[in-house]
Formats: structure tokens, sequence, C-alpha cells
């Protein structure tokens, strides 16, 4: 893997992590255990993907760095709610995320519902907040976008298909469709965040939507071929939950090395997507290959 | 009670009922379940006590119909949310809302937590959209305080409370602290949402966060009366449940007279703050009379 592309990655995580420390509340007052569970589930090591493609595309829009870790954090509030919520006894039922106990599992499942609701709520106050009159227009787009991708015709509707799932046989178009509102649709407001920071326009909204797709079944692709040729040491959660659900997956469905080359080749069109940007889109580039080749 | 209050307080919820009708998704696709959801909980037949306070708080000041409208749909889509939430088994445990089963009663648990999080979603994607360039500083500001207002030092910061009461001694103190952040943070949006829309400035915003505080607390003492008094056909809810569970209400502290006493007073003193706008607020002066004779 290209070192610069690490390298990339490190320092998304830490500017993220940074500003989360700042934005998320201190645990204080009557009510501190919500917090102290905000923060648990949020500081969980995990890869920070999301704000790493929030502050590369970014980059290519000459948009200031503040503005954009702010974007970045705030999708990652919103992302490590959906976890909260989806690791819940009436979800997916998970014991472990990233090698620890879940949040109801640390703390209760009352706590972790009310973690999981605050942490949605800070999502829009870190986007909606310090905004000057200049900032305003695009900060409204940027929560309008964020709440469609992860309302109930986005990342929630994904997962009441994902729930309803196991009573349905599922072909490769309805496993598509819940990818794409399940994860999907936020991998790519984490693209076009950039884009519209920058106010860069409808074209390049467009081709970083297209290189959001193309990543975003990528990374499904190989979530399910890691629940079947993973380790639970490795990927820090249960590996052959889909299997033993008799979940419909790409993988069940076409096979691992179908499924492989499919991803194969998506990754490589991702990459040829933003040949446009030249080597400021370098680091989105050599995201796919690491995709591909991750063990977690 | 004056014929003009009952009025406004009809013709809030049909202006709030006819824009969630717009505005919340039309039931569609493998996801359906979650907007049906989602419809079934905001469609219950609530008193839209808080729409009426945003549109009669934005009458004081000349907001457009439209903006006002906009801003009670998006704050009863989230105090929907929290009412979905509240029930769960994991909080309240409740099998009946308004008369009905609950959501999670209705549906099951996995999909009333998805509503839930899919309305308080909405609220924010309601808040931000459309917005011409002129009005979006005013709506980033609606945002931001009502995610302050709705987050982990607001609302959830005092359901967590609530959550963890059974097991300490409150006092008076420690209940009103409670009711500040669980109820009264979101009456204080309320009927500070016109102010804000209207851009009336500091002084008018700090006038109706004084009513809304005593409303807020009349509005709580006479809940606590209710579920002493009251009766579960006319609530529409299980009553004595705060007895049975040994909690602190501002009743059992200070008793069911001077409880009263006490909600009487802050209901004159909440009317008279608003006697510098004259017959304009007389809508706003006549709720807490509303909420002191209320049955339900």
């Amino acid at each position: 893997m290209a070192p610069d592309f690490r390298a990339a990655l490190v320092a998304a995580a830490d500017a993220v992590d940074t500003a989360l420390e700042r934005v998320l509340p201190k645990p204080g007052g009557a009510h501190a255990r919500v917090h102290e569970a905000m923060r648990y589930a949020v500081f969980a090591g995990g890869k920070r993907l999301r704000p790493f493609l929030v502050l590369q595309s970014a980059s290519l829009f000459a948009v200031e760095p503040e503005q954009a870790v702010r974007a970045a954090a705030a999708i990652e509030a919103l992302h490590t709610y959906s976890l909260v919520h989806d690791d819940l006894p009436c979800m997916d039922d998970d014991d472990l995320r990233r090698g620890r106990p879940t949040t109801h599992r640390a703390f209760d499942e009352a706590t972790a519902v009310l973690a999981g609701d605050a942490l949605l709520t800070v999502a829009f106050e870190i986007l909606a907040d310090d905004a000057t009159h200049d900032q305003a227009a695009v900060r409204c787009r940027l929560v309008r976008e964020l709440a469609t991708a992860a309302g109930s015709n986005g990342m929630v509707g994904g997962q009441m298909i994902d729930m309803l799932a196991p009573d349905k046989t599922f072909g490769a178009d309805d496993v598509m469709n819940l990818q794409r509102l399940k994860t999907g649709a936020l991998f790519e407001f984490c693209c076009v965040a950039g884009a519209i920071l920058g106010q860069a326009g409808a074209e390049h909204e467009a081709r970083l939507r297209d290189y959001a797709r193309d990543i975003g079944l990528t990374f499904q692709i190989t979530d399910d071929l890691l629940d079947v040729l993973g380790s639970a040491e490795k990927t820090g959660k249960a590996v052959g939950k889909d299997q033993d659900q008799g979940k419909a997956t790409l993988v069940s469905l076409w096979g691992v090395d179908a499924a492989r080359g499919k991803a194969e080749t998506l990754a490589r069109r991702a990459a040829q997507t933003l040949a446009p940007y030249g080597p400021a889109a370098a680091a989105l580039q050599a995201l796919p290959a690491f995709l591909l080749d991750r063990d977690s």
C-alpha cells in the first residue's frame, strides 16, 4: 500500500479525533452517563474511513481545513450512532464491536439508545454551529443532504430492509438496493461533502457520487467476504453471522471468486473516475485497493 | 376557556398536520414499514401544543406563515421521536400512548427504534429544506438551537436522568433540573423559534424564554397531577406510574394542593410576561389556564 495513502488515513483520523474531543460534550451533570456512553462509542479506534473521504474530497476544491474537519466530525458522530443502534438487542444483537463490548453491553440498553440519539442530534449541531452568514447556505445544504442520506429513504431505510431480510428471498438487485441505502447513501454524502463545501458545482458532485457508489459497493462486498473468510480476532466482531442467519449477500449469491472479481472491477473504475483531478486525488484513488486488501 | 384559544389550538393542529402529511415520506419501497411506523406515531391525535407555541410566537413577529409552519412540523416530528423512544421496553416500557398501542407494540421494537431515528433525522431535514439564500442563516440557527434543546444536554439528558432516577433520592431541585432538560428545553425552543424566525433580537428572545420556562413547569406539574388524580380513560395512558415506581415528582414532594398552587402562580406569571405584546399574545396568554384545566 502506498505510504502516502496510509499517512492520509492516519492524518484524517487524528484530525477528526481532535475535533470530536472538542465538540462532544464533556461528561457532566446528573446525566453524565449519556456523555460517557457517547464518548465510549466514538473513541473506539475506528478506521475513520468516512472522515478520510470528507477531508480528501474537500482537498480537491480548496476547502478551508476547519470547515472540512467540522463536516468530517459530524459524519463520524452520525456513523457512530448508526453502529450503536444497529448493535442493539432488538436489531443485530451484537456483543462485540471493534473488539470491545458494544455500547449496550458496556452500559445498558436505555443508555445505548439515548447515546445513539444524542450522537445523531449532535451531528446536526456540529454542522450548523459557528456558521458565518456567508457559510450559512452551504451549511444548510449539508444538513439537508446528511439528513436525506441518513433518514428513512437512506441509512435507516436500509437497516429496516436488513431487519426484514431474513424473511425474504433476496436477489442481487435487492441486496444492492439494501447496500445503496444502508451504507451507500452515507458514503455518497462523505464524497460529495467536499464538493458542496467548495461550491464546485454539479459536474464535480456527479463525479464524486460515481466514485462513492463504486467504493460503497466495493466496501460491502469486501465486508461480506470478511464475514465468510475473516477471523473474529482480526475483524473485532462476530463472523459467519450472515451465513448463520441465512442472509443473502453478494458473496452468497455470486460465490467468493466472482464477488471478489466484481469488487476488483469496481475498485479500478472508482480510481479511474477521479483521474481528471490528477495527483491531488491520489489518496482517494488508493482507497479502493485498501478496501480490497483489508483484513478488518 | 376562551373560544379564541380553542380555535387557535385547532388551527395550529390543522396547519401542522397538513404540513406533516406533505413532508413525511410516503410509504414506499422494500422499507415502507418504517414510513408506516413514522406516520402511525405522528398521526395519533396529539394536541399539537408545541406547534401551537411556534405558530403563536411567530405571529408576534410577522413571520411568514409558511416558515413558521415548517418549524412547527419539524418540532412535532422531533417531539414524536422522543415519545416513540421513551415508550420502548428498555425505557418506560409503555403499551399505550394517546389511547392506542405504542409504536413498538403496533409494529415491533426494531421498527420503533428506526421510526424514532428517522423522525429525529427528518426534523432537521425539514428545517434545512427549501431555504433561500436569505433564509439560510436563520435556518442554520434553528438547526443549532433545536439540536441543543434535543441533545445530550437537553431532552436526551433529561431522559437519561429519568432512567436513573428510581435509584436516587431526588429533591425538588433535582426534579426541576430533570424537567428543565427533559421537557423544558424543547418548550423553550418552540417559544423562541418565532423570535428567531422574525429576527426579533435578544430582548424578545429572553422574554419568550421566561414565558416558556413558566409554562414548561406548569405543564410538568399538571402532568404529575394527572398521574395522581387522572383516569387512564381520559389521559390515554397508564396512570399512577410515578407513584408505583416510587419516583419523586413535585406533587409527591410538595403535596397536591401546594403543587397546584405553585402551578397557578407560574401560570399567572407566564401570562403577565407577554403583556407587552398586547392582544396579539392573547392565545399564548390563555395557554397556561388551559394547561391547568386539562384532563388529558
